[in-house]
């Protein structure tokens, strides 16, 4: 294998790579391999362990995505249980762990003797209005210390570690580099951190930051692996899986992972990384589930299972919760996005630790005194899904029913007043939930918004779905009720129409489709309720569109200026190659070089004078003939090394890019540079739709085209061209593209 | 919108689609609908209408499979009854139809009162050697009959309803047109022909024809719509949906339909088809479930629960599974396609009719005196799917347990007669099965192998199942049982073996990966046995591929010479653009056409003595520069239409494809064509190395692509030469290649 100089093939931070060269790259060492590996024992098993790899470090990949949500689940539990009590016997186990040891039989939301609030630790007991106070107290300060660590911590070791971290990951894998973003420190700073912000009852979930963490994962272990790990476009493959696995453990949801991999996240995904996505998400949920912190024996979070069967004019009220999700997905995306401009162009980004503390104030302050906000959102969720059993204690499950017989179905009954005050505080939870999650996602501590998202839709959903309940007790005989609720049995499900409002709602935030539908339905573990989840999805999504395309991660993909080209967005432009190239008409000509008149003085001037990343190569200044494409970077270091190892050359010597010298032998010895000439670039006719060039960047994954014209080289298009045309087309500033 | 000539831009028979063009032309049309839009309600609501069209269309389509699917199960259902027997107070109710009306209590496998075995019928009652005779000749009377009815309708009014359709769909969605494939006859044959085929006890499926029915369907509902009907890149986005829809209706996996179509048919699956196809896939299974076939309230197939979950050391013999259905695959594909090139090339393809009489009377015979393979197939996979319950009283049931106590665990036990016998009879059953299906798959009628694969492999399962679990009986105190099984509870399933081993003998036959083994969680409801299912499809992939990459579809795609180009294999060539261009080195110069100095005479020589379908269109013979192309059906229809509608047009008449003539104006009027020039050809350069050109062949969905060096043309490299290198390469016959 020709082995390059060092550095060749490496990009730069902020880079775009060109697939299309990484991929040749990765064909030739593997073609070299299999050359090889009759050559002797040690090349055979080379040529095994490189056709290995890429299993074994998906493997490794789900092996230690699981093994760290595991961990950061166990963390989050004990320092969530931290800000109520304490364990006084042993500080390092939670709440559940703690009262294992007790011969009481544990009810959940009640406490057993071993586990101490901090109230009882200072001597009063529960009904003490003073506990009550100090019971606050604690919580907001437990909040603060928590809001405050996180931020410090991202602040000081891993600035990249805040925020989801799905948009970043988006664009790294749609070929951009962001050196350190997939680091080690951002891996260490952001489970640790997310743990914090989880537990300091900020409203954001671990789900976003998890992927970035899996992904982190990924990027760590493919440098195992100098196939993976030293070829940009290969090393995309695995964080593909990476990020299927990190949805796979957030919501023990494997073949949702990959279809969020799929559809949200990756680039360029063949069938091979479908495959060994599907494998690692697998293998991080069976780490994870046998980790067990979830503490039961399902691989799902949330375990539904209804009574009863929807009945079909249900899809009514289940469009409605869709349409409503939309809604809230629209004012969050919108009311977001003008927060974080705000924040991006006033003096309050200057402040994020602040910000952090502000905002963990007051949603610890709000959140105490009504018991859904003040609880954890994955419990709260649970609860809402939930349907109301026998011998549910639950104020959102009291209804005037008599229970005469345990073995009875239950039956439909009237709302007590439980249900009746669960209904108010529901609505100021949702209004709180919804104002606070808009100022909290984006701030500078790992902030995820699945959670968030589903706990609005869940509110919503379950109470418009204690409303159609109602209906249907006090009018069974309507004839839309008709057969199925007139026996007197229960037979709608409150908790059916929470899961249906939370995928709707997360649906209008993140425009998800078959992922969110396939998750939900792994995260319940119920088949049967595909059509409403999909009706509601549908809905939330055409609203949504409706008000505006982006999904959340897009919508701060263009507000960060993230070199981002969508290959699922249709373009409906109708301009030319030569309306978007580079000279535009009227402009300075293009910078070129030619094949064998140069000398090293010119090439020299040249790369001083300019500072484009790669220089098309024709034949001669006054044809103009396309010849190949030279990349700066690789003619800088040719050019030096030339200098160090050639005798004799000199300012005045010719490079030549052609295989056999025309010259005279006369003069100082050339310089042969034809090795690092790409003598396949990609090109283009001036003609071309402007969609045709963006379907080949898209689908090629390319750096630049050269646009030629009936054989002569006209000008070059490269991505950082397309993407300001196609911001310029939307009314935005086309200077506002991160790119070098 | 420049309305073309009627005819240029459809394709001929066999001919490969320029996928370029039509999105290119389906996005010139949206573009005039939008500009339209506003200007009157007409245009207005076309507006709306083309917008909804794809879902309203993919709407159609899966409302028409659900029900089209719901009518063949009905159907089958009723003519597999009736080989045994008869309702004689209403024939055309099946066997369960005809017991409702009975007040006898109704168990499987038994039979009531009002129904009549043919046995019967004649006066015969059970248990008679006369009445095992008369059910004997009827089974296998009725079976020829079927068959030969199948056969007969097939042969005489659709030709193309024979096979599965799966290996010609992937074609045709790949690109390829083949007329009349998906058309109304087509769907109507190969609908009855498939119930006849079932019900004929041949040993096939109807989940492949079930595919191509919704295929047809897909294909007939799109020409309701121009903007699909008329446009045959969009009309394979209807198709993918429509390919989903119809592995959904199949199982009743809607996901998996998706997957299934994404993974092992579709071709071009923008994220767009993804969310359409979801929703196709849906509604189809939504509408068979409404209709109702299976009987039960499941959306499943094979609902199964097992009592026990599945324990660590179980996945070694899981594994072990997968190897052999890995083994059993390429058993099956190597055979099939050995006697598939027999037939072909001897005598007994001219005998169709003949071979299906004669296959279908061998499958009665054999079939009838064993219980398991006299059963129809589906019946037999739920049967060696379930777990033994307390009132279980099939054979294979047959364990020497006391049940003391119906509430109590099922106990581990010995094996008792009825299951040795089983055994016995299950092993003959699988080299039955195994053999004939080799015989069946490519008769023809319409033959589908997912059932008789899932067959085979469950019978496999089950016999390594009881195996196990005789064993862990025998050795309860074996360290890797150890706790699991020492309890003295049942703590193997039979039936989850044989779930798993049918996914992987049916991975070793199509080696489907992800869609597999959601189809199978789908199938089955049960997300708990995605890690068995998974290792057993991934050992059984891996075990086939060492034996042959091709799965059945791809086997089958390359015997027939169909021109598919496989953008998931990575092929590992080191040849150039220029090695496998037309004109090779040293051939006779590439046929061309000069932009302004040839004549309409020089025109029609060229289209007289070639019949190339496009030629590439240069500055002059001289300088060799590339302008453009132009394919052969519009030259021929605008000379045509200039001959007959512009005046003075004679042989001298020079054709122009330049903006302005260069000419003098003395001579005939010339004839300007520069409206049906391509003015952007995709080009590359003669040192583009071959996987370059075949990822852009695949991702772009190209035609061909035309080959130059410094500006000029060299040559010309159409899908053609670039599936004849891949033969080539792989020792084939590079002229087997089916294509015009």
């Amino acid at each position: 294998m020709d082995e390059l100089p060092p550095g060749i093939g490496q990009y730069d931070d902020f880079h775009t790579i060109d697939w299309q060269r990484d991929i040749a790259r990765d064909r030739m060492r593997h073609r070299y391999i299999i050359k090889k590996r009759t050559e002797g024992i040690w090349d055979f098993v080379r040529g095994i362990h490189d056709a290995w790899s890429g299993w074994l470090c998906v493997l490794l990949v789900g092996v230690a995505a699981g093994a760290v949500a595991g961990v950061i689940d166990i963390g989050t539990q004990w320092m969530k249980d931290l800000k109520e009590g304490v364990c006084p016997q042993a500080f390092w186990l939670n709440q559940e762990q703690c009262c294992w040891s007790s011969n009481d039989t544990f009810n959940e939301g009640d406490h057993c003797a071993q586990w101490y609030t901090w109230a009882e630790l200072f001597g009063h007991f529960r009904d003490d209005a003073w506990a009550f106070i100090i019971s606050y107290i604690l919580y907001v300060m437990w909040s603060l210390v928590f809001a405050g660590l996180a931020v410090l911590l991202v602040r000081t070791f891993a600035p990249y570690a805040c925020g989801s971290g799905i948009p970043e990951i988006k664009t790294i894998l749609s070929g951009f580099i962001i050196r350190g973003y997939l680091g080690k420190w951002t891996l260490v700073i952001k489970s640790i951190g997310m743990i914090l912000a989880v537990s300091s009852g900020l409203s954001l979930g671990k789900e976003g930051p998890l992927v970035h963490v899996s992904c982190c994962i990924g990027n760590i272990f493919s440098y195992l692996f100098p196939k993976y790990g030293k070829n940009e476009a290969k090393k995309r493959e695995i964080l593909s899986a990476a990020s299927a696995a990190g949805v796979s453990v957030a919501f023990g949801a494997p073949i949702g992972g990959v279809l969020f991999s799929l559809e949200e996240v990756s680039y360029y995904f063949p069938l091979k990384t479908l495959w060994r996505s599907f494998f690692c998400a697998l293998v991080a949920a069976f780490i994870l589930r046998s980790i067990n912190p979830f503490g039961n024996d399902h691989l799902v979070m949330f375990y539904m299972e209804y009574s009863r069967n929807w009945i079909f004019v249900e899809l009514i009220p289940f469009i409605i919760l869709g349409i409503l999700g939309g809604l809230i997905g629209t004012i969050f995306i919108k009311g977001n996005i003008m927060w974080c401009n705000y924040r991006k162009q006033s003096l309050l980004g200057k402040y994020p630790i602040t910000e952090v503390l502000v905002i963990s104030l007051i949603t610890a302050i709000i959140s105490f005194p009504n018991i859904y906000t003040r609880m954890n959102s994955s419990d709260l969720i649970k609860l809402l899904f939930s349907q109301c059993g026998v011998a549910d204690i639950s104020p959102l499950c009291d209804y005037n029913r008599n229970f005469t017989n345990v073995n009875s179905r239950i039956e439909i009954a009237e709302a007590g007043a439980g249900v009746h005050r669960s209904l108010g505080l529901l609505t100021l939870a949702l209004i709180f939930k919804l104002c606070i999650t808009i100022f909290t996602f984006g701030i500078k501590v790992p902030t995820g918004l699945f959670i968030p998202s589903l706990v609005m839709g869940a509110i919503m959903g379950r109470m418009i779905g204690i409303g159609m309940e109602q209906l249907a007790y006090h009018y069974p005989y309507l004839w839309v009720f008709q057969g199925a609720c007139s026996t007197g049995e229960n037979c709608l499900s409150p908790g059916l129409y929470a899961m249906v409002g939370a995928a709707a709602c997360l649906g209008g935030v993140t425009r998800m489709t078959v992922s969110l539908v396939v998750i939900m339905f792994e995260l319940t573990g119920s088949v049967k309720y595909i059509v409403p989840l999909m009706a509601a999805v549908m809905a939330s999504k055409w609203v949504g569109d409706a008000f505006g395309r982006r999904g959340i991660y897009d919508a701060h993909i263009n507000l960060n200026g993230y070199p981002y080209m969508d290959s699922k967005e249709e373009y409906i432009y109708t301009a030319l190659a030569a309306d978007i190239m580079t000279p535009r008409r009227n402009e300075s000509p293009l910078c070129v070089i030619t094949q064998e008149t140069m000398t090293v003085d010119d090439i020299e001037n040249i790369l001083k004078s300019t500072d484009h990343n790669g220089f098309p190569v024709i034949v001669s200044q006054e044809s103009q003939y396309l010849v190949g494409f030279v990349l700066r970077k690789d003619l800088t270091l040719a050019l030096a090394n030339a200098k160090k190892t050639q005798e004799g050359v000199v300012g005045e010597s010719h490079i030549l890019f052609t295989a056999h010298s025309s010259q005279s032998s006369l003069g100082p010895p050339a310089v042969k540079l034809r090795k690092i000439l790409d003598m396949a670039p990609i090109t283009i006719t001036d003609q071309t739709p402007v969609e045709t060039v963006i379907d080949m960047f898209c689908k090629l994954g390319l750096r630049q085209v050269l646009v030629i014209h009936n054989g002569r080289l006209l000008g070059i298009i490269t991505k950082k061209d397309v993407l300001r045309h196609i911001k310029q087309l939307g009314n935005e500033d086309p200077e506002s593209v991160l790119f070098n």
